[in-house]
């Protein structure tokens, strides 16, 4: 299927969902707008399809703009998106879960620009820097928006003279990638990171990244995962004693990196035919790297005459053998896997690598298939002293949560709307006339703490009122009228049973509130 | 005095700073690393003076960069920093402070991309659209970071045919200002917009939104504050009623605006002199732009004869006053000034202004001076029709909270350090050899969701590890050691009274969760 027909196929898709939607009974406008939005994305990477073969030849040039504003395309940059209320409620409850697992294991946060020095960046991604964001030059520095956060980070502790800090960070990367809007992938996302930096012992601040990434995949709760394990220095051992040249570690390594998504045979044929290496060489790889499992496979490596004879490759294994033993001790040695495939693309890796897997059970056979990465991170303990003016080196360690993928994932689960605001009582008309009082109980309401609303026309009908309080979910209502007014109470109603009583007017914030606590303490 | 000599002066200021904090007894580290960077900031700053000048003519080329990585800059982008853990910590606890109000009035939350397209953005912000960063035309779309939060919620809400929404979105936004780092004013900042979008009765948003501003304000706790309030249709029917031109509104509009910064003689020179307006006519203006009041200042414009024959302006008053009315439910009226010299910059508003600032009581002579503005907003009923599809228009209003200036003064204020994580207890080791106890305790701890850490060394002091507490105020510590571990107890100690006592291993993770809650109730 090519890409045309990939996004057909997601197109067509995606109108019966909204379609669905708007012929639904209860008509749910939040979500319809959400999903119509998804839809508006879809249909306009359609469209880019033939702007993107335009933009292999950078000679040639976009389409003049139309003089006015009567042309003003309506839409956000090519794979970004906005996000309304519906989507960053979601995102805002992962987002928080990721932050408490991060907050519970003590690390601090950190903030940077979101565009760097462009030579910041230069060097550090490999093929991948042709997708960084350049800034237009403007007579002054030459900027561009930040890759990952990985090496901004590395520039904050070197160039603050930092020597120790465990830190997250929650911010958006840019990379001018083909958006691949079907998969959930754009090019302006989220990554989440937490780092350790500092001189400690072997494997400890390794470990706990471990123990992080898998409290996190279980408290999101995505399903099955494993986590892969690896370390550069037994991949670059193996290399070696496979007789791959020194100098073609990195590319060897970039290679052995695709086979999480291609078979064996194709990372073989590129590895010979394209980057030259001998046909043996390639095929005493090909023997390691589809070798996984746990201690045992230490053991056996470590008996390996091959791998013995190089010194790489054993402080490697010592390094796995330690991970290991510490997983164990954190309860988490049945989610990871020590996988010699795992190679991870970056460059700039020294040590142990992770890559965190969702296992999907729908191959159709009954048997497990990983469905893609949403973890991913691993040693470097070089980085830092490339922005440090004595070249000093601190030791870090780290993780990347793809929260985006996890994302799309709970989106896809989501079932019936849900909340988008935390308003707690909604402050009612029964008749015309009353807009006044209404802003009186609201200032009550707010200055007593309590989340409140009311309609913005002075005479609302009442079931216009009340819709709005089940659309949105809101739990009470106050509906104020002339006769309970003149005899000193409002009415109030909960939404959810359509119950109502009376309540006096100087006590019905404090019987709100009591009500609401109950409520809070039932759902906990 | 010159930009230097301020940038001097402030430069040997922060480095008194600096040199003070690093000779105290107890050297609070993550503090003297803030102020070397607002230090190193200053000192960027004035190295930039000479590139500045360089910039005003843009045929001047950036020095070449050196090759290789030997000499890479060590900085962020001019106008931008870092932020460490501690400026973090009090950012986060104002920020959500800030969201804390927007959600008690019902707010849902948006989020739209870092860039637009650059046409999204041209003709919105007049003379400062020369402020806006470009993005590098790499062979696709013309790019340009946002200058604001409002011009993108309109094109959300135009171009996604929603009819109502009350949002807030918190993000950052650019512009190539010069940057004033003294006055924390960056090139990147927060701002914190909180909006009504919907077909509503008269002054009901509007008043909502100078409820929202008062609540931050007096719970952010920044000291006495003022809302000024004015109406764009007022002081278009003022510039009527005193002679200017309609096409040159607009103008006499941004020379008011600069009111609240210069004196009225500069203000008048430049309407007369430069905009060319008849100095009688300027004259008229300088009556009315120096009153301010409540309503008996709108009961007398009301009965201002040049002012009754102008429909705007009838328009304005009659708005005014019900604004007033309901500020006055609202309990706001002596936080709030209808004030004829209010007029704001940017193009697109077309009703109530507002505009908050802070009063000081720094004039030296006792009396009260403005130190500020911290929020300001508007109606705009004509922007969202310009991303529209079939150009229909959904009136808005709404305030952007300045939060940068909340921060540097709360920054200012803050005494001794604050916490920058929340790690409740710290495992610690009394000897060697029980690293692996360590991490089979902290396990413990995390599975039951206590905040907890230790340190990645095997073998670390026992007085290292307890300064650690110290340092980040960490509550407790459970300290091991074998004599007890024999005896299935562990030390707890309170690191802020150094009392210890001896709880038992299979216990003690209920004992302190115990402690935790006890503490935090006393807290609250």
């Amino acid at each position: 299927m090519t890409a045309k027909d990939t996004l057909e196929a997601a197109i067509t898709a995606q109108g019966d969902v909204v379609r669905k939607l708007k012929s639904a009974a209860t008509k749910d406008k939040a979500k319809i707008n959400e999903e119509v939005q998804k839809l508006l994305a879809l249909k306009e990477q359609l469209k880019q399809l033939s702007v993107d073969d335009a933009e292999q030849q950078p000679a040639a040039a976009e389409p003049a703009a139309a003089p006015g504003n009567r042309n003003l395309a309506l839409k956000t940059a090519k794979g970004t998106r906005d996000y309304g209320p519906e989507a960053m409620a979601l995102r805002l409850r992962v987002l928080e879960q990721v932050v408490g697992v991060f907050r519970k294991h003590g690390a601090e946060t950190i903030d940077t620009p979101v565009f760097e020095l462009k030579e910041v960046l230069t060097g550090k991604y490999g093929e991948d820097s042709k997708l960084i964001y350049d800034l237009k030059d403007q007579g002054g520095e030459i900027l561009a928006l930040r890759y990952d956060l990985t090496v901004p980070f590395a520039r904050y502790v070197g160039m603050g003279n930092v020597f120790n800090i465990k830190r997250y960070q929650i911010a958006k990367v840019y990379r001018r990638d083909n958006p691949q809007i079907t998969r959930g992938r754009y090019r302006e996302f989220y990554q989440c990171d937490f780092d350790i930096a500092g001189t400690y012992d072997p494997m400890l601040p390794d470990a706990e990244c471990v123990k992080v990434v898998c409290e996190i995949l279980s408290t999101v709760g995505v399903g099955p995962y494993v986590v892969k394990l690896n370390h550069r220095k037994l991949l670059d051992g193996m290399f070696e004693a496979c007789g791959v040249p020194a100098d073609q570690f990195r590319t060897a390594c970039s290679s052995v990196d695709k086979l999480d998504k291609t078979p064996w045979e194709e990372v073989r044929r590129e590895m010979v035919e394209e980057k030259g290496l001998p046909a043996e060489t390639v095929d005493r790889i090909g023997v390691y790297v589809t070798l996984h499992g746990g201690p045992d496979l230490v053991d056996r490596l470590a008996a390996d005459e091959q791998l013995q004879r190089i010194p790489s490759a054993l402080e490697g294994l010592a390094d796995m053998r330690l991970l290991l033993q510490y997983c164990a001790i954190f309860q988490v040695a049945d989610r990871v896997s020590f996988d010699l495939s795992l190679a991870r693309g970056l460059d700039y890796y020294t040590g142990v690598i992770y890559e965190a897997v969702l296992l999907g059970t729908d191959d159709g056979a009954g048997g497990e298939v990983t469905v893609g990465s949403v973890a991913g991170g691993g040693r470097y303990d070089n980085l830092v002293g490339m922005f440090n003016p004595k070249r000093k080196q601190v030791p870090c360690v780290g993780v990347s949560i793809g929260v985006e993928r996890l994302f799309s994932i709970l989106e896809a689960r989501t079932a019936g709307k849900q909340r988008t605001n935390e308003t707690e009582v909604y402050v009612a008309s029964a008749h015309k006339g009353l807009h006044l009082k209404r802003l009186e109980i609201l200032n009550q309401l707010w200055d007593a703490g309590v989340k409140a609303e009311h309609s913005y026309k002075l005479n609302p009908k009442l079931l216009a009122q009340l819709q709005h309080c089940e659309e949105y979910q809101i739990p009470y209502a106050i509906i104020l009228g002339d006769g309970e007014l003149t005899r000193g109470v409002v009415k109030l109603r909960e939404i959810a049973t359509r119950k109502e009583e009376e309540v006096a007017l100087d006590t019905f914030v404090e019987e709100l509130r009591r009500r609401l606590t109950v409520s809070a303490t039932v759902q906990t």
